[in-house]
């Protein structure tokens, strides 16, 4: 399973950064190979300044070595050696018509030594749409490719992974999701009732989802004017975007405080973004409908 | 001490934020009178798009209540009441050559029960500079004026309360601490050597010193031409403090996990931050001699 999803982030990488450089037309992705000093590496790419896309990065990484001390605590072990494999990716738009997007697949195991017995695994993984202002079918076509690819394994796996979306990425100090959701699972184990195989389908038909969904999306957007105020606006709920991934996802401060590189952690971060104190919408707006649906989260389907 | 303390607070949210306006001499600062629901409440003072600030806070809260679960898990106590009291301060000017500055004062005492027993109270309190460019002779200013407050108490406050600045604000996962420090103290209980007379004159000398070492900075500097470059590099400063304030800042996180109001404490934020991929200064560039002292903390006095 290991060289399979292994294979399988590195095939996904190569795919989603020549979907995005052409859908762009300008930038184009720059490579930095890193490597963690205390097990494996990574690539991390990186797109930056271009026609439609301000930032993103389409990251792997395969990291291997001691458990560090945050999951021996977590899991309760007293030592282990662990491989973790995955593939992250952030996008931020230039066009506030345009959503920024997430999307992750990982795979842990566990062992009781290096090269020794395995002692558990697990997969994790998902996507979520963040928008700038509501476009409905954008939502909706996001919701139904995920839906279908979860589908193809069973049909209770998206109604669940939906509602743990909304309720993971949870900007709980506000009481406002970051997005309009789409789907989360986390410690998927391989056994009853999904095997190994099972579960890494389940990454590949999420990961084809998404390129799906966000593409078109992207296409259908990436055109449209907008003014300086829509651009404002963007810019605050950048700033949201900061602070879910700063304050409350245990990914990124997984990344932080097990020596992960922090320069490939923290591109998830927006270019460019504001701060005002107690910015709020005018009533009856564009900007206040979105914020209801993220107060409010509603199902797509 | 209470009744004591709420006033030093109010009497220098009026003597900081007057100190400011005539500074900037073109933007004043809105107040916001809140009510904490389970009991307090705060008046918060932001300035925005001055000539010399582009965004600040001065404000001062009187909170009470039930002890939060945090606080009672912190303190290992079964129940009890409390009362918080503190200014905190964050100024962001729109000069790179104006350093960013916070300061606070903070006093808590805990009860047995609402009018109940006074069972433990504390003082917390401090200030740090945050510049973007280095000037040594600022820097010494600073710690200068600070040094003189705590040597009226005692001599061995000083060299104590600076390293543990340095200590505080670190941003650990880049190695780097936020600015060139200035003092910080937390948890001083009333009793030898410092009864809370004495823990109350520390709290007062230090604010006076905070505004008379941050004023003539503002003064000397406000008025320098910068590049966009400089603004630039300014900007992306500002996201250091972001992640220092989001990732590691005890108040803020406490703030949000006690049902603080999310404006005031985020009005710490600077109002425009920019992210980039792996952004490094040039060799021997002022930028890079920034990085230098902030990496390797020295002494200033």
């Amino acid at each position: 399973m290991k060289n399979q999803f292994v294979d399988f982030i590195h095939d996904q990488q190569n795919r989603i950064c020549s979907a995005l450089e052409s859908v762009d037309g300008k930038a184009t992705f720059r490579e930095d190979n890193w490597v963690r000093e205390s097990g494996g590496g990574g690539k991390t790419r990186v797109i930056s300044d271009g026609n439609v896309f301000e930032k993103g990065g389409v990251n792997t990484s395969i990291v291997h070595g001691v458990l560090p001390e945050l999951i021996r605590e977590r899991f309760n072990v007293d030592q282990g050696w662990f491989l973790a494999a995955g593939i992250s990716l952030v996008i931020h738009p230039v066009n506030p018509f345009v959503p920024t997007v997430h999307a992750n697949y990982r795979y842990f195991e566990l062992y009781d030594t290096e090269g020794g017995e395995l002692r558990d695994s697990w997969f994790g993984g998902g996507a979520d749409l963040t928008p700038y202002y509501l476009d409905t079918s954008d939502a909706r076509l996001f919701h139904q490719m995920h839906k279908e690819a979860c589908d193809k394994i069973d049909l209770q796996l998206y109604p669940k992974m939906k509602t743990d979306c909304d309720n993971y990425f949870n900007n709980t100090h506000r009481g406002e999701r970051r997005g309009i959701g789409g789907i989360f699972y986390d410690y998927k184990r391989p056994g009853k009732p999904y095997d190994s195989q099972i579960l890494l389908e389940l990454a590949q038909y999420n990961a084809d989802a998404f390129l799906n969904a966000y593409i078109p999306i992207v296409e259908k957007n990436k055109s449209k004017a907008y003014t300086d105020e829509q651009r404002y606006w963007q810019e605050i709920r950048r700033g949201r975007y900061v602070e879910f991934n700063l304050i409350h996802d245990r990914g990124t401060l997984f990344g932080l405080k097990t020596d992960g590189r922090v320069e490939s952690i923290l591109m998830s971060l927006p270019p460019r973004v504001r701060w005002d104190y107690d910015f709020s919408p005018e009533a009856n707006s564009p900007e206040l409908e979105l914020l209801e649906v993220l107060r409010n989260p509603i199902g797509w389907m």
